[in-house]
């Protein structure tokens, strides 16, 4: 523990996103005070939604500042405990950003049972897969036999959430940006159908993918698919607002879309915005039902793994073009 | 009887309507077969909604074509009757449109209670009143003491949320058009605050008007009023979306508001467009209700007369572009 390395934004992007809005740095390692932990970093997701705060304006992901260590999610080994109740040796979830230490509170961290893979908590047993159980199954309310659709659906929580609606007895389309995508959530994950939003022909093989309609739009981008979702919603719809990938990385967001609030009336839509966070008090029963179907083998973990700390940018650059399939995690050496 | 005035739709609009896109026209007395009664209008209510069906595009309210009477929701006398329970004599709701006499089947009357005021039955008792009743309270779930923001604010829907949102208890800012409707609205009808959206001031002013955000916004317009509430509202605030009147007359919609999805997001904003005709189960009850209210004064209701079939064209124009309160009812000779 000589030397603490970090990945800074190094200047706010104005536009696209790319790797030189970051620098390596080396800082001392964090002096534990009373009432903290020490944790090593393993591994820690990279998720679209961080790209929001680099704008500077609000924004739930906070607002991170040119010479601060980039913020994430991650997995660590705690090796330094002054929390009695957390010895050292301990896995837990924190906010560790991208370095290798980190000095927490015991109140940031969750604690990872022995039982559990640490890295699941990057993925379905972690933010991602709390997103997509609770946007889907409460903030979507599906019913059995309804069509799903998902947008960003080979991503870290559409993967997810297209398979918690299989299980739950739904049709689910995916929209992905890719034919190897598609593809890959119709063989490998039971997706009943994919549409590539990049194709000339989006609109039509939409509607052919939804010969019934969609009772219930996982929207994860916002902008062009969800105005496309917006006529082919049922009467009674329902659109759980999840992300707006669409938006994050540039400075000139689109407008919003068409239909809004004109189709909502006429079918009587309901959109519905939500942050995981306000369902935190059910994280425990959520976490049981997905280990169960993840031990089972009914649900598909896909991870989309990185190197070293030195990568984390360009993997973020990358995943803002779509680059991932599932939960892109950076694994530090 | 010798015949049946009626006001024409004589060609759809391209654009703004106009006077000029009606006809008055001399028909026969329509005849009535076996379950039909024979209504003579005595008066209909002009409602920016029907606006929406002159386009040609599917809306909930139809498509009206040219060359067919202009629809709307009339109050008139049962003046002949094949139905046994509906006597000539009676007084009913009635899908009229414009004109002195039409036919209908009994299961599309509302008969109307002796006790009643028929010209209720186009304000607080009918589409308007049951529109800002269930949109309020069931789409809204207003809570005492939360801010309540409504748009067109002084018109025919409007007026009614507002001096309800009193009621239970609310603190009510209405946006309008007029300094002189947001003199009516605070000074009659009890709002706490009016802000005209046609200042360049509109958006400080909204600011200045609602302090503590906005928990329940009524959305009778869409467009720039829609976005501008979506910045002022709460943390878990409820948008009842009702009207588009903003985007009515004309055939070039604006794009939908910025913010969308995002700020729902941020906000965790429910979205929720509804018809009044989900609650029609409900009706005898809101109308109950309504009735306790207009009877101890408690509620005021507001009405725009003219008079005379022939002046409902230029009636609807000048509605179109915000010249009435309450609701503009058309009564005839």
């Amino acid at each position: 523990m000589t030397g603490n390395t970090q990945v800074l934004i190094d200047s706010l992007p104005r536009g696209k996103l790319e790797a030189h809005h970051y620098r390596l740095h080396t800082a001392e390692v964090p002096t534990v005070q009373e009432g903290e932990v020490l944790v090593k970093t393993r591994a820690f997701a990279i998720t679209a939604g961080t790209r929001a705060g680099l704008q500077g304006s609000a924004s739930y992901a906070g607002a991170p500042q040119a010479g601060v260590v980039m913020n994430a999610t991650g997995v660590g080994e705690v090796v330094e405990s002054r929390v009695a109740e957390i010895p050292v040796g301990s896995m837990v979830l924190a906010p560790t950003g991208w370095q290798e230490f980190s000095a927490h509170k015991a109140r940031m961290l969750t604690l990872i049972p022995r039982l559990h893979d640490p890295i699941h908590y990057l993925g379905p047993l972690g933010v991602n897969g709390l997103t997509a159980y609770f946007g889907l199954l409460e903030v979507g309310q599906p019913q059995p036999g309804e069509t799903l659709m998902i947008s960003a659906a080979a991503g870290s929580v559409g993967h997810l959430v297209g398979q918690i609606g299989k299980l739950k007895g739904l049709r689910v389309v995916g929209v992905c940006g890719a034919q190897s995508k598609g593809d890959l959530l119709q063989n490998e994950l039971s997706f009943d159908a994919a549409v590539n939003y990049k194709k000339d022909t989006f609109r039509a093989d939409l509607k052919s993918a939804t010969p019934d309609g969609v009772d219930v739009y996982f929207d994860n981008t916002g902008g062009m698919i969800l105005g496309a979702a917006l006529f082919r919603m049922n009467v009674f719809g329902r659109i759980a607002c999840c992300g707006v990938v669409s938006q994050y990385d540039t400075d000139r967001p689109e407008p919003g879309p068409k239909g809004i609030p004109g189709l909502l009336i006429n079918k009587r839509i309901q959109m519905r915005g939500f942050l995981v966070f306000d369902f935190a008090a059910r994280y425990a029963e959520a976490r049981e039902e997905i280990t169960a179907w993840i031990q089972s083998g009914e649900l598909q973990v896909l991870t989309d793994d990185v190197q070293g700390l030195q990568s984390a940018p360009d993997a973020f650059v990358d995943l803002l073009s779509g680059g991932n399939v599932g939960t892109r995690i950076v694994h530090l050496d």
